[in-house]
């Protein structure tokens, strides 16, 4: 593997990514009712927890993907709010007393902690719907309506029951169960996988209209990254420390929650992940240096400590 | 009132519901996923739901209205079986212990009682998805990109926050509070009135284009049905038969609900309702007899006994 490589694009990464992270930020904070917008309470759920914060990657993959193939920023807010309001939709709920039952998350407490667990279920809801509101509204969006229709289609498959709301039943079936690394891989396409997918997916949608056989390569690219990610997450949490992480450190561990390097040994995982992430950069090959970000993000899949 | 003319319209309503009913349950039946699909526990709670019956008011507000203005029942398939999923996911949640802590639901166990906690808030999580994949989705629905995307954004401000979401959280919020009627009116124009008048534009949007001044009757025609159905809810939940409700009779009662008969009394209460439905049927005047099940559901609004 190419190291020093590996470290100019982490570095091309790590120089846009504080941009791009206020960048969504803003647009959440455009897009989000106001705190005392009536319901005033349930509005301050939905601010509380879609803007606390947070590594922002499938809003940074929506930039990456769309300046790699030329869109302008403009035309990637929205899509990017909108996939990040499904990213902190998911997370109240999995963090709900009836699914992980988390009481911090990023530090914080978990929005059914610091509001209560019905106003929790709410805020999830109507941020879920807020994602398709935002793609469907959007004024400065992608003027092409088909284009729009189809990020719509793109998010719904990757959030519904067959991608990312399937993931989380997928976990929760697995509790306390013996799962195989198919099944465990099953598991986190659905669970994360889709929707880092999608994200890559609604990036290229905005700079419609693009190559075929280029989307099915970038599809590719999501689809390593969506694994990579995880299996760095598994790592993580054996190795983690609780503060740098915002959760207790080797929770999956004690839950007896099925892990790569449980499956595969610590060094079979590490070795899976970064076969991901070559398989990924290879995906990207014949994109000029408008795609390094993307190659960032790939190599910061494995090289991530937090 | 002109209670001969009432009953025809009445009758036109049953004419067509049963049919209209079918339809929608068949398309209902074709966009869930099969309850073997994997994961296969969320697809049945997801089936049990939606698939459980109910008065299917809102598909047959899409279709009347669809209908009144020329639309073929194939492209309000689609719209129909997208409003029946937002209304399946709102009462799946609705019936969740942290929210109303409901056991039944037309006389069957609710979603969490019949599976679990955790595939409840799933299940209606990936129906409320599921509702815009239809939507963005639905090859034989309406051609026109743009007017497919209004759909989505209608359908997406009236299930959110400011919306039926919304509505949840004000109720939430008046239990045990000593509403007026202002409130209470503003509580039921979210939580079922919304959805409602949505039914009533996504049936317009599917006939596109149609006059502005035409679309603007026709809301007015929805906002002041939903009233009414609710007043008329209220009105059955003090006289009805736990039987013909398939749910505890006086149950808004026995929660300190605030209720439009409590408020205003039983009799200015339905004078309130006759009063909507009035309105509503103006709002209809120049629509040629095409518009009759309209005109027959905003009489059953006040009319109906379950």
């Amino acid at each position: 593997m190419n190291k020093p490589s590996k470290i100019r694009h982490i570095a091309t990464l790590e120089r846009v990514s504080p941009t791009w992270r206020a960048r969504v930020e803003q647009a959440l904070d455009y897009w989000l009712p106001e705190a005392q917008t009536h319901p005033a309470r349930l509005h301050q759920a939905m601010r509380y927890s879609a803007l606390s914060g947070g590594k922002r990657l499938r809003p940074i993959l929506v930039f990456a993907t769309g300046q790699a193939l030329g869109a302008a920023p403009t035309l990637l807010d929205g899509p990017a709010c909108a996939v990040e309001c499904i990213h902190a939709y998911s997370l109240i709920h999995d963090d709900l007393p009836a699914m992980d039952d988390d009481e911090l998350r990023r530090g914080q407490p978990t929005c059914h902690k610091a509001f209560d667990e019905a106003t929790a279920i709410l805020a999830g809801d109507a941020l879920q719907t807020l994602a398709f509101h935002i793609l469907a509204h959007d004024p400065g969006g992608v003027q092409n309506s088909r284009a729009r229709l189809r990020m719509v289609e793109v998010l719904a498959l990757a959030a519904g029951s067959r991608g990312m709301a399937g993931g989380q039943a997928i976990d929760l079936a697995a509790t306390g169960q013996q799962l195989d690394v198919a099944q465990l891989e099953d598991m986190h396409i659905h669970k994360t996988g889709a929707l880092i997918r999608a994200s890559v997916q609604l990036g290229a949608l905005a700079a419609s209209p693009v190559d075929e056989e280029l989307l099915q390569r970038l599809d590719h690219y999501g689809k390593c990254i969506g694994l990579a990610f995880q299996i760095r997450d598994d790592i993580l949490d054996v190795e983690g420390e609780t503060e740098a992480l915002g959760k207790a450190r080797g929770s999956d561990q004690r839950q007896a929650k099925a892990t790569y390097p449980a499956l595969l040994g610590m060094r079979e995982a590490r070795e899976t992940a970064d076969r991901l992430v070559e398989d990924a950069l290879e995906s990207l090959e014949g994109l000029d240096q408008s795609a390094d970000v993307l190659r960032g993000i790939a190599e910061y899949c494995i090289g991530r400590n937090h």
